[in-house]
């Protein structure tokens, strides 16, 4: 496996929610490379060398994996969650586009995990049932403009529809926003499901009507599902669930 | 753990992507349940009675479960991939639904496994890096009219879109046509990666143009990944990737 740069999902947190193909992975790596807070939640042994790095310095980080791979390593880069959804798997890649020429001996390998949405779509039941889009709602390497058109887009053709990153200090009206776009083709009772830290100790889940969903209760570590036309909750005396049948009724559009 | 259904995913195909939280909740089983090609995927030790079915009974396979629950049993239900995308999480959940008299003192829960879009990309690279739809071409439950319309909708907003259930024998058309609908959306040049049994012994995954794709290599242990206009093929000596890139240009709509 020299030579190699393999990207792993950790899953959300739960270390029993790591795959052993990502634990086996991580065992016989030389270097981990990662966002510090995700280096940290290798609990497992190793004698690797630990690469922590910063949030927002994915390019830098991205070379360092691959010069340490073309160097002799084993290196695996550390993502929570599915490295392929949002994360470094992407960042790797873009670094091996821009530069052809460098690297050429270094292999590249992704690792899948389970990613927050599945995650927090669990904890509830099963939201994400039927038809779903996936969408990140930062706007720092894509337009807003781009991702009102998209929210419009799923919203209006009846998509179950998973927010990543929501809302973070730069941007804090863009959450509000982005359930007003989606507001105009749903129902205010529509289901949302809202997780924060999801698969750590520190996870809150709520699920509360779209017209009452508070912006401020959202930040960067939360993750939100809303509900197609379709999406249900059943009260029952055990635990309440969320879920999205599998059965679309013709005649809705 | 008694009067329990968990319904678990056990990924798609390979052990070695089941996570430990499902492999712990089927050792404690007393019961699993699931389509025979499902629990035959389970490959540990165990004690627990397996009641296979076949194939489309979702309905009477879910409250076989929750009635072996009720009567004490803690029961598993065995799904491949995630049992929340397309799964049985949400028949199980549909029965309760329905009746809502019935297995009131019966908790169930909902273990999250790799759904088998994620592990395709993973295979070649990460072209779900960016914002994606999964929508499933099966006609059984939902019209096809929902189903185009849908399509139509991603492929507009220009979504990469992960297609579940893509053809079958009772419905041998569907997916060309699926690809007509797209087509009118994206270049002839759009990367589209076709998974076979992905994860399994007899995995077979291709990367083609959208305009070289042939409806009649595509069938229901298929899934199929089309690209948006930003994904990308990197021709490397050591392996070749398809990834979409996680900056989205400004102007494109």
């Amino acid at each position: 496996m020299n030579r190699c740069v393999t990207v792993v999902g950790l899953g959300p947190g739960r270390t029993d929610w790591c795959t052993p193909a990502v634990s086996e992975r991580i065992a016989a790596a030389t270097d981990l490379v990662g966002y510090d807070r995700y280096l940290e939640m290798v609990e497992q042994p190793t004698n690797a060398v630990r690469h922590a790095s910063a949030n927002r310095v994915e390019a830098e980080r991205a070379r360092l994996a691959l010069d340490l791979a073309e160097a002799g390593g084993n290196v695996v880069v550390v993502s929570s969650g599915d490295p392929g959804v949002f994360a470094m798997a992407s960042a790797v890649l873009e670094q091996l586009d821009e530069f052809p020429d460098r690297w050429r001996t270094v292999a590249v390998d992704v690792l899948p995990g389970i990613t927050a949405a599945q995650a927090l779509a669990s904890r509830v039941g099963a939201p994400l049932g039927h038809d779903f889009c996936v969408i990140s709602l930062s706007d720092v390497l894509k337009p807003w403009t781009t991702i009102e058109h998209r929210l419009a887009a799923a919203a209006a053709a009846d998509f179950v529809i998973a927010l990543y990153n929501p809302r973070s200090r730069h941007r804090p009206h863009q959450f509000a926003d982005a359930m007003a776009v989606i507001g105009r083709y749903r129902s205010p009772a529509t289901p949302v499901i809202v997780g924060h830290h999801v698969g750590r100790t520190e996870e809150v889940i709520r699920v509360v009507d779209l017209a009452a969903l508070d912006p401020d209760s959202v930040d960067m570590s939360t993750v939100v599902i809303v509900g197609s036309s379709t999406t249900r909750v059943i009260e029952r005396p055990v635990a309440s669930s969320v879920y999205t049948p599998r059965t679309y009724p013709a005649g809705t559009f």
